[in-house]
């Protein structure tokens, strides 16, 4: 099926980023049939093809610009299979993340990743991605849900690729390898990945400081306290601030910095105590829940985040990781670039896994970013690297990341993904310019 | 250091198979530098180079014969770092996977990957083989606890794959490709490794049952059940026989099947009357303990499974892993197999993971394997193949199981395999004959 190729909303993810020219064709798939003749045909004119789950990523990834084709997967809904027994599900890409944790939990499952966008994004684009989300400190991402993926490779050809059962180690591991490839070594178009019980019991907990500082301590402290908690997020004052104008609460009269914590499984509310005792003696006042509305209630802070910071200006999201034990390190120099370039950067993130979002907020408008942004931008991700960190944990390299993450890698490591590149898609018409 | 290339311990492993010839050398490393050197040397030799850690496998992946280099990495012993805010540690390839988790321990955390070979094993042999292990159920494998690698490349230069935090995704997950590569794309020297709170609480339990197909339905029952056991092994009563022969107890009297379930955390008294439960409709009679010594009893029976085989002759470890809704069709066909070719057939396994061990038990003595014994063996891959399952779960494909691999694999995925080996070693000298 082919859209107008006028169709702008589907040349674009949630980055920003603005392609340059029109792609010339959309193809919305309905079959994997079809997704196998579109890249025949891509392969046979060297077209560019750049494939699109929901177009909710971060980096970029899923912009296109002149010449292109749009291959979009997000009609290829199918739930084909959930065995609750083997504890799997057998996917079609373009199914909404929500939907298949949904299916799981009328069997008493549940499907783990669970990113910020999970009512929008889909499995086929978390899968590109290897996208985390707020549960990741327990439960990982999206990689460590996946066993095989079916892909059509770039001469139009479809292979299982990855291990039918829980555990299986014939040959390598090139699932995993498909796994954040962003598009550009395969088309992921259906996949068997991991469910596990949902936790009979959940508990959920907020807790203010006077500090950010104080609250990344407290993150420290959680890590050797022998918890282990589902859901460990930070939100620092501004962003506090701008969800009280965006929602009329009142977050930032408790604190500069909130820590919202879950506990879950059977002795959800034992580990709890346990995350609390090791975040009191920094945190100024804290509150637990098992009762299921009220945690909803303690959550929409971090659900609310990114709204209300888009409510203000236009937000350039970025995604660096830092070893858990430099996170108060990470979260000063952040200000202190913050003051340098003169450019409000709000600070919200997966802190249990090390993993912040500084974002920072310019005129509303479209065009080019004013200097500042992309220079503070810069020093976050030099920052990231200085610490030990990565510039990307979750989002992805997409166009927008590309030199810095080369820098990351490292040149002997860039040798070896351009060769893999070229073993899978020797033509380079997959996604090219975006990734690693 | 090189060391006397007659040294037939160095030239095999604990699958059995011997190798034809011996091999010209034997470089047992004292320091990366020498790994590097050596590689080097091979290279321009064109020399195979059979990488070790302790040799403790079990698909002959390092057996070196005629003509090649041996390179011993069990020297390699240092654990650099432990960071418990981290939750990581950074080891050489030579340390014993028990060694890393007691040092782990002191810190309060563990190291979760456990394979039976936990006290001799190396953890650079366990990422090369991606190993498994008993709390698998729970805490997944080797590839999960594994966030990058130092890896020596086949022209002898030293490259860090993977990231350096516990998320990242700035390109492709190398790492991940190197983890059970068998010693094929590289030499892991070291490795950042996940760390995580050493649970608080563990329960322990045993339940026997009058068949093994029985146990099967009651893994069956666990997995619905909303628990998820860190530890669910199942016996059968062939093997509660040997050991009953080999260390006085007296288990089969108590059912022809064993399973044995460890649940761990805040809430593990609790998880475990959930698993109890479960258990209790197909079960004769079951216990459970949170008694430490008691916990060790109860699961010594599986430490001692296969060297109670061992005594009994010479055994031919099978590997295989089923989707767990087939545990019960694969078990009552390798019983059929064992009768059809009048071979006995142990049975014993990582059961939560659908992993079963088929043991064919032949003659003591060196020599090829008896024909009945090799034809059950290939109906064992046949059977779990045909049940959406896997010839290899956990022991990896090494020399002995590359056919039925590559039947496993199929052709489209054996070509990305072999154009992946050529990025990495063009020459081939990386344990070739071994692998996928
Ligand atoms: C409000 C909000 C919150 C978010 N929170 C999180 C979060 O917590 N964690 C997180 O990781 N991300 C988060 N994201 C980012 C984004 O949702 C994820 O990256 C998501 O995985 C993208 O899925 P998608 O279907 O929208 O993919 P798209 O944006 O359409 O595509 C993303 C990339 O994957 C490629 N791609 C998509 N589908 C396929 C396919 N089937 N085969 C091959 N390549 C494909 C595209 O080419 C592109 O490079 C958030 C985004 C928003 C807007
Ligand atoms: C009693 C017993 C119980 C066992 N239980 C389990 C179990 O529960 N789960 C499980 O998965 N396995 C189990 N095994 C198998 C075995 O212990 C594992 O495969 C283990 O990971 C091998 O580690 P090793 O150091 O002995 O490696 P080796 O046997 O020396 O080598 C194994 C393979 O890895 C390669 N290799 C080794 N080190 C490196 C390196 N540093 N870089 C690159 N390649 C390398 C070798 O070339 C070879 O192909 C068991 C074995 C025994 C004897």
């Amino acid at each position: 099926m082919t859209a107008p190729a006028t169709e702008i909303d589907r040349a674009i993810d949630r980055s920003g980023l603005r392609p340059v020219g029109a792609p010339t064709e959309v193809v919305v798939a309905r079959d994997v049939a079809e997704v196998q003749e579109t890249v025949r045909r891509a392969a046979a004119a060297g077209t560019p093809l750049i494939t699109r789950g929901a177009g909710s990523g971060l980096a970029g990834g899923a912009v296109a610009g002149e010449g292109a084709i749009v291959l979009d997967l997000s009609r290829l809904t199918r739930i084909r299979a959930i065995d609750p027994v083997d504890g799997t599900a057998e996917v079609e890409a373009g199914v909404i993340t929500a939907d298949l944790d949904a299916a799981a939990r009328a069997h008493g499952l549940m499907y783990a990743p669970d990113p910020g966008s999970v009512g929008i994004s889909t499995v086929g684009g978390n899968i590109a991605t290897n996208a985390g989300g707020l549960r990741g400190a327990k439960y990982g991402v999206t990689r460590d849900a996946v066993l095989s993926v079916d892909v059509v490779l770039a001469d139009g050809s479809l292979v299982r690729l990855g291990r039918p059962t829980i555990k299986g180690v014939t040959g390598y591991d090139l699932a995993g390898l498909v796994v954040g490839s962003e598009g550009t070594l395969g088309i992921v178009v259906a996949a068997r990945v991991r469910l596990l019980p949902a936790p009979q019991r959940v508990a959920t907990a907020s807790a203010f400081f006077a500090t950010l500082e104080d609250a990344a301590r407290a993150v420290a402290a959680i890590a050797v306290s022998g918890a282990r908690p589902a859901v460990l997020e930070i939100l620092d004052g501004a962003t506090l601030g701008a969800i009280d104008a965006a929602s009329g609460t009142a977050l930032r009269a408790q604190g500069e910095a909130l820590l919202l914590a879950q506990t879950d499984g059977f002795g959800a509310a034992e580990e709890m105590a346990v995350v609390l005792a090791a975040v009191a003696p920094t945190a100024t006042h804290h509150e637990w829940t098992e009762d299921a509305e009220r945690a909803a209630d303690l959550l929409s802070a971090r659900r609310q985040a990114l709204p209300a910071l888009e409510r203000i200006g236009r937000p350039l999201i970025e995604d660096i990781a830092v070893p858990r034990s430099r996170l108060a390190e990470a979260i000063s120099g952040i200000r202190l670039i913050a003051d340098r370039h003169g450019v409000p950067i709000f600070v919200f993130g997966h802190a249990g896994d090390g993993n912040l979002h500084p974002i920072i907020v310019v005129e509303p408008g479209e065009g080019d970013l004013p200097e500042t942004a992309v220079r503070a931008a810069d020093d976050i991700f030099a920052l990231a690297l200085s610490l030990g960190g990565t510039v990307t944990a979750e989002h992805g390299v997409g166009r927008l990341k590309r030199e810095w993450a080369r820098r990351e890698l490292g040149e002997d490591a860039v040798r070896l993904h351009d060769e893999i590149k070229r073993v899978f898609d020797p033509l380079g018409i997959l996604n090219p310019g975006s990734g690693y």
